[in-house]
C-alpha cells in the first residue's frame, strides 16, 4: 500500500462511521469474533502489522474459533476515538499507544513510554516481572478496559527536521509532533507541541502546518514518505525509547471470555511483540541505508541538547507525581528499570561495545 | 529446589531409564500428548523455566488438547541423548540447547549461540525476519527434526574462576566447561576444555576435577551454588551474547500434526521466548548483588584478553567453513547480524549512553 492510500484511508473522516451498529456477536459453534479498533491506517508499517500479527496468531492458534475483525481509523471510528470506543463497549478491544490517552490519565504514558524510559527489553521486563501488567490492569479497570502489551516499536528516532537542532534553543517556537509526556517535555523547551494521528503527517509536514515530527523510526518513516519533505533525520531520541503497543479489551468482554480464548489473547500478544519488534530491528538497519541513499542526513543529537532534555523530562515526570496512580505506577517503573539496567550495562551493554571494538560491529 | 535434589536427580542416570518404553500415544477425543525429554535437572532456573513455560503455555493454549510431558535427565535419557532420542523417535521432542550437538553437525551452534554473535535481540531478529527458521529446518530435516526457538538465556557471564585472568595466557592448561564453539576457542588458547551437563557442574567444580566453568548468568548460576566454590566471577563473555534453546519436535511427529496444533508449538514457543528472557534480565541484577553480597568479586576481561578472544574465534570459525551447510549458515547470519547490529547501535546503544550519561543508568 502506498503513502497515498494510507492518506485516503486516514481522511474518510474520524467520526463517518462512528454511529454504526455492531453486529450481534457470533456465539454459534462456540466461535466468537471481536471487533477491534486501531489508531493505524491499513498497510501502516509496524504498527499495523503488529495489529494484523495478532489477528492472524488468535485465528491459528484457535483454530478459527476466535477471531478479530479488524477496524482502521474511520471504518469505525477515528484513530483517537478507540479508547472510548472500547471503554463504552462500542468496539470490543482496540490496537493503540496508549500515552495517545494521557488526557483521560497521564498514568497511561508509562505503557507505551516514558522520556528516559526502558528500551524494548526493559519494558517487557517491567510488564511481566515487574508490577507492569498488574498496574495496567489497575488503571485500565477505572475506565474498564483489560490491558495487554501487544507489540513494540524498538527505540525511536528522534524525528524529522528542516534543519539541524544545535543547540535546545532550536526547539523553541517549533511546531513539531511529539505525543505523550515526550510531547510535554519539548513544549518546555518552548516548542509548539501538536498531536496528529499519523494518516495526517505526511500532510501536516507537507503544508507547513508541521515543522518537524517524530513518527516511529527507519522503516514505518520511510513507508510513510517523509524524506520527501525533510532531509535531517535524528537517529536517537530521549522520548521513546522502546515503545509498547495496546491491544486493551472492554472488561466486561474479557470477563465474558473462557480460560482458553483469554490465553490465546494472552500468548498471543506475547508472539505478536516477540515476533513484530524483530521484524522492525531487522530491517530499520537496509531502511536507514535507503533514506540515506535519497539524500537524507543522519544525525545524533549533542550531549548539551541531551542534557537540556533530560532536564526538562525530569519536571515533565515530576509535575504529575500529585496524581497517586501516576506515581506509584512511576515508582514501580523506575524500580524494574534500575534493576534490569544494572545487569543489561554490564552484560550486553560491556558485550557490545567489546564487539564493535574488536570487529567493527 | 535447593542445589543438593539438583545433584541427586542429574546422577540418577543418564542411561537408567533409557529403556523405559512410551506409552501408546493419547489421541482420545482430539487429546494428544507429546513426551519431552529435556537436558535440565528439574528446578534449574532460566533453562528448566524456559522449558516449564514451554508446557504451561501449550497446556492453556490448547485448552488441555495438547499436553507436553517433560522428561528431565535420567527420566527417560541422558541430558546430551535428548537429539538421538528425538531423532529416533524415542521421544517426541527436546528442549536443550542445540550447541550441545555440535558433534552431530557443526551448524547447530548458530542455533543456541556462537562466539562474538548475536545478542538475545539479533538472535530473534535472525531466526523469524533473516533466514534462521528456514536454515534450523533444513538442518534439522538431516536428523529427522523440525526446528523450534522456546527461550533465551540471554548475554552469558563470562564465568567463574578460582583466579583472576590477567592475560590470555592464564587460560593455557586451565581445566574448563565450555560446550559449543566457544570451547574450541578456549582449546586455542590451550585450555583443557570439557562438556559436562549442568547437573553435574557444582560437584566437579567442588572436587576441582574443574578449575572454572561458565554456567548461564547470575539467576542460574546462583541457583546452581557457584558461589560457595569460587570467587571470581567475569561478567561480560565473548562465547555466548544470547544463547537461544530449542524445543526440536521429531519431524514425522511434527507432520502429522494438526495446523492448530503447529500454530500452538510455533507462538507458544515465540511467548515462550519472550516471557523466560524477560524473567531473566528482570532478576539478574537483583541476583548479581546477592552474589556480591556473599564475597563474589566481579570483573570483566580486559581488552587484550577479548582480542585473544577475537583472534582465536575468527580461526575456529573459519575452520569449519569447509562444510557447505555450515558456511550457508554463517553467511546468512552474519548479514543479518550486521544489518541489525547497524540500526540497534545508533538508536538503543546510543540511547543508553545517553541514559547513563544523564541520570547515572
Amino acid at each position: 500500500m502506498d503513502r497515498r492510500s494510507f492518506l485516503r484511508a486516514s481522511t474518510v473522516g474520524a467520526g463517518a462511521a462512528a454511529a454504526s451498529t455492531l453486529a450481534a456477536p457470533a456465539y454459534a459453534q462456540g466461535q466468537r469474533t471481536l471487533t477491534m479498533v486501531t489508531s493505524w491506517p491499513r498497510g501502516f508499517a509496524v504498527l499495523d502489522d503488529a495489529a494484523q500479527y495478532l489477528v492472524k496468531f488468535v485465528g491459528e492458534l484457535s483454530g478459527g474459533d476466535l477471531t478479530i475483525d479488524l477496524k482502521a481509523p474511520g471504518e469505525l471510528v477515528g484513530a483517537f476515538e478507540v479508547f472510548d470506543a472500547v471503554s463504552s463497549g462500542q468496539a470490543d478491544m482496540y490496537h493503540a499507544a496508549d500515552y495517545y490517552f494521557i488526557g483521560q490519565h497521564p498514568g497511561f504514558a508509562y505503557f507505551t513510554a516514558v522520556p528516559f524510559g526502558g528500551t524494548a527489553q526493559e519494558m517487557v521486563n517491567w510488564y511481566y516481572h515487574g508490577g507492569g501488567q498488574d498496574l495496567h490492569d489497575e488503571l485500565g479497570s477505572i475506565f474498564n478496559l483489560k490491558g495487554l502489551m501487544a507489540g513494540n516499536s524498538g527505540s525511536q528516532s528522534g524525528g524529522w527536521f528542516r534543519n539541524e537542532i544545535k543547540s535546545a534553543d532550536d526547539f523553541n517556537g517549533l511546531k513539531f509532533r511529539m505525543p505523550g509526556l515526550g510531547g510535554q517535555v519539548l513544549g518546555k523547551l518552548g516548542a509548539s507541541v501538536q498531536n496528529i494521528p499519523g494518516g495526517e503527517l505526511y500532510q501536516a509536514l507537507s503544508s507547513g502546518a508541521l515543522d518537524g515530527l517524530e513518527w516511529v523510526g527507519p522503516l514505518a518513516d520511510e513507508r510513510a514518505g517523509f524524506q520527501e519533505v525533510a532531509k535531517i533525520y535524528y537517529t536517537a531520541g530521549f522520548h521513546e525509547p522502546g515503545s509498547a503497543l495496546s491491544a486493551n479489551v472492554n472488561l466486561d468482554v474479557w470477563n465474558d471470555l473462557t480460560d482458553k480464548q483469554k490465553a490465546i489473547l494472552n500468548y498471543g500478544s506475547m508472539a505478536t511483540t516477540h515476533y513484530q519488534l524483530a521484524e522492525t530491528l531487522a530491517n530499520n538497519g537496509a531502511a536507514l541505508a535507503r533514506l540515506q541513499a535519497q539524500g537524507v542526513k543522519t544525525l545524533q543529537f549533542s550531549d548539551d541538547v541531551w542534557d537540556a532534555f533530560g532536564k526538562a523530562s525530569a519536571e515533565v515526570m515530576d509535575e504529575n507525581m500529585n496524581d497517586e496512580l501516576f506515581a506509584k505506577i512511576r515508582i514501580s517503573f523506575e524500580e524494574s528499570l534500575a534493576t534490569s539496567a544494572s545487569w543489561i550495562n554490564k552484560s550486553d551493554g560491556f558485550y557490545v561495545q567489546q564487539r564493535v571494538r574488536v570487529l567493527g560491529q
